[in-house]
Order: structure tokens, then sequence, then C-alpha cells
């Protein structure tokens, strides 16, 4: 399971801050923590600071990257910040996201391929966000047809299924855990940011913690979350005991040894 | 979803004090409590009443309905207790239980008739607890065969497919997701008692709410636990929501007003 952390990202207000004011140590503080709760992955996104993007998002993988060696996931609609940020990343990113749009899919792809980076495939088309796994599903497969094109290994895409919340559409929720058991059919590895599914719902972490566990159980490979939540780490570590991919529970019980539960 | 409260079990010390001395009022709170946190049924057990579980079993039943209106979860290995709780019970009881030997079936499945109660019938056979989904799902099959050769109706029946504990075999908690998939294809109803998928670990409610909210997520039907803990309250609810079973998420929503989650 890879967890990439979620908490750089400046649709948070703290970090928007720190991101204005170039506050290197509070930025370097947040990746440290989510270093030390067993993130594989530091998300950065600074999709708020606009036409600044490029050289913000620059600055976000430098300062993080001189604090924690880990590779980041690259987030960001904009191909331009995407590139300047690629090229100055050490190790083999997540550049997310590309979609099942083509003049996406053409701008982004060749840099995937440059930097041997990993790419999220957010399951969306031009007819937007699709409603059922089955749609979800074709997306995938148009996906992995463009990236085989562009001469993408298949193990480094991980396909987004989407999530959508629940408090509009009852069935979301299910509908994406079926998802993800349709989509690995394919051979290809699964991805999600959780929290959406409680969007409009209160008692929103106890939501999206069961969310994470079940998707687990159902393969799911990699999430963007907040690790250093003890809520999400337990529904983590009890998600991949009880879906049988923690061997004799060492990982959960590491976990609840170092106090992440 | 059924939810079975089982907190008035003799295996809880406060509970076999209360049995001992014929504490009606400790007994009738307990009863309380769960029907107001929202329990289907509540399960009664003086397993370790031993030579005296007929009478104490007895008690239970006529004090706990004398004060909530629910039917009751009989839950004995003794068919004596079982015969003399059932005629004094009121409603549609759920007998826990049978399992595919014949012997037990024998004996009890007359009564389940008789009364019109539904049955537990626990995944196990002459040969023990089953390892894998495949061998739970044809103990189910024996079950359903010796059940409807008593002339008892298929909605009756409540499939136990048996929780294992993770820490012994990394392999049960997904088999045991299985065997629900693969036992609601023969139109049964499913039910468990979750807790021993987290036997000798740490942070079991953690792990225990995990495992329930995926096992909704798969289909499970009825749940025997603790419904006056909140964590446990929310993977109920949660998991509801999240499979696709709480149209929208009115339960979820209500139960959360209602301050139990």
């Amino acid at each position: 399971m890879l967890i990439v952390g979620e908490r750089i990202n400046t649709s948070r207000k703290s970090i928007a801050e720190a991101v204005k004011a170039k506050n290197a140590d509070a930025i370097k503080n947040e990746a440290k923590i989510q270093a030390e709760a067993g993130a594989n992955y530091i998300d950065v996104n600074s999709g708020t600071s606009l036409d600044k993007e490029p050289q913000d998002l620059l600055w976000l993988v430098e300062t993080v990257q001189s604090c924690v060696e880990l590779p980041l996931c690259i987030d960001s609609p904009n191909p331009e910040a995407i590139k300047v940020a690629l090229a100055a990343h050490k190790g083999e990113a997540i550049i997310n996201s590309v979609t099942a749009e083509a003049n996406r899919a053409e701008v982004l792809l060749p840099l995937v391929k440059e930097y041997s980076a990993n790419v999220v495939g957010l399951a969306v088309d031009e007819k937007g966000i699709p409603k059922t796994a089955e749609e979800r599903f074709e997306i995938a497969k148009k996906i992995l047809d463009l990236t085989s094109k562009a001469g993408i290994d298949k193990e480094k895409i991980l396909i987004d299924a989407v999530v959508q919340p629940v408090s509009t559409d009852s069935n979301q929720g299910r509908e994406f855990l079926k998802a993800i058991t349709l989509i690995k059919t394919l051979g290809l590895k699964t991805i999600a940011g959780l929290s959406n599914v409680s969007f409009g719902l209160p008692n929103r972490v106890g939501l999206n913690a069961a969310f994470l566990s079940s998707a687990i159980t159902v393969g799911l490979d990699a999430a963007i979350i907040d690790i250093t939540d003890k809520k999400i780490a337990t529904a983590v570590y009890a998600g991949l005991a009880i879906a049988g991919r923690d061997e004799y529970c060492q990982n959960y019980l590491k976990a609840f040894r170092e106090g992440k539960l």
C-alpha cells in the first residue's frame, strides 16, 4: 500500500499562507510529520497560486525534498507547473493527473515518459465524471490505451476512479468500490483521495475511515490521505490486516507500537 | 441491517454477577441502553451458568422482555435451555445456533419450526471450523439442506460464516468477506459476531470497526455487536452509507443527530 501524504495543499489556509510568505520551516514541518507518520510520497499542490503556480510549485518541490528523502506527488492541473516541478524533482515522482481527454494526455504523457514518472489516470473524460463502475472501467481502458501509445509502462499508472459524495447519490460509494475491483482486472494499480465521499455529511473522518478500510479490502493500491490522523492511520493498518495484506499483522503491530493508531 | 445487541452475556463479569444475584434492574438497564442505541434484537447468553443454564436463560428472557418490546436472540449450546427460553419468549426469536452437524440440527430444528423462530446456521461441521471461503460456502449449503428438510423457510435462516482471528492466520479476514459474497448467492442472509477478528491484537475496537464496515459493504445482513459503542455504531452507519444501503444517508444523519456516532 502506498501512502501519499495530502497535507501540503494550498486549499488549506495555513499552507496557502506559508507558500505566499515562502515560510520554508512551516512546509518542512508538514513534510516531516507526514514522513514520520509513514507517508511514501508527499503530495504538493499549489493550485490556489494561480499565475504564480509554476514558481510556487517549484519552491514546494525544492523545500520538501531539502528535508525529507521521499519522492513527491506533483499535483496540478497546469502542465507548465508540472514541467518546472519535474525538472527539479529528485527520484520518481507521481504526476497527478492525466484524464482520458486526449488534449490533456498529449501534453502531459511525454513529460511522464521523459522523467520516468508515475502518473495518476483520473477516470474522467470529455463527458465529465462517470456515475457507474462500468463507466469508470471504460475510461480506465481509454487511459491505458493512451498511456501505452505514449510508451509508458503499465506499472507506472495509478487509476483514480474518482470518489463522489454519497450525500448527493447514495450509490457512489458502492459504485466506486465496484470500479476498483473492475479496474484491477486490467492489471492496473488504483489510487484514491477518499474524503470526497463524506462531502456534505457530519463526522466526516468516521465515514472516510470506513470507506478507506473497505477500499483496501477490495484492493486499493494507494491513497492520498492525512496519515498523521490516527483514525485514518487505523483505517489503513486495520484495512490491510483484514484484507490479508499484512502477513502476521506485523505492520499493524508496528504502527501500534509506534503510537500511530 | 439487523443489529443484535451482544451485551447481556455471562462471559462479562458484571452480567454473570447480575444473573447469579437475580439483579433484574442491572439486566433491564443493559436491555434499555441497547434498545435506545438501536438494537433490533437483544442477545441473551447465560453460558457460564452450567447446570443452571435453563432457569437462568428463562429468567433473562422474562426480565429483558418485561422492559423492552424487542425479540431476543437466544444464544446457547444447550437445547434444553433453548426450549425453556423459547416457550417463554414473546415474538419471533433468533435461535443461536445450529451447525451442519446432523445430531445438533435434529434436536434444534423442530423447535425452530414449532416456534416460527429464526435460526443462526453456524458454518461449522463435524470437521470443525473451516479455513477457506469455499469451505464455509459448502457448509452453508449443508445447513440450507438440513433446514429445508425440517420445513424451515429460507428467510428464517442467518448464516454465521465464523470470524477467525487474523493474528493467527492473516487470510481469515479476507476469507470471511469472500464467504459472505458466496453465501449470499444462495439467497441466504448472513450474520456475524465480528470481534473475534481482532483476538490477540491491540486496539481491538479499531480493527473490529474496520471489519464491520467492510463486511457491510459486501452485504452482511445482521451483526451481533455492542451498538452502544460509538465507534461500532459509526462503523455500522458509515458502512451502510458507503455500501449504498442508506438512501439519502437518512439513517446516518439520524444516528448523528441522536448523538450515536
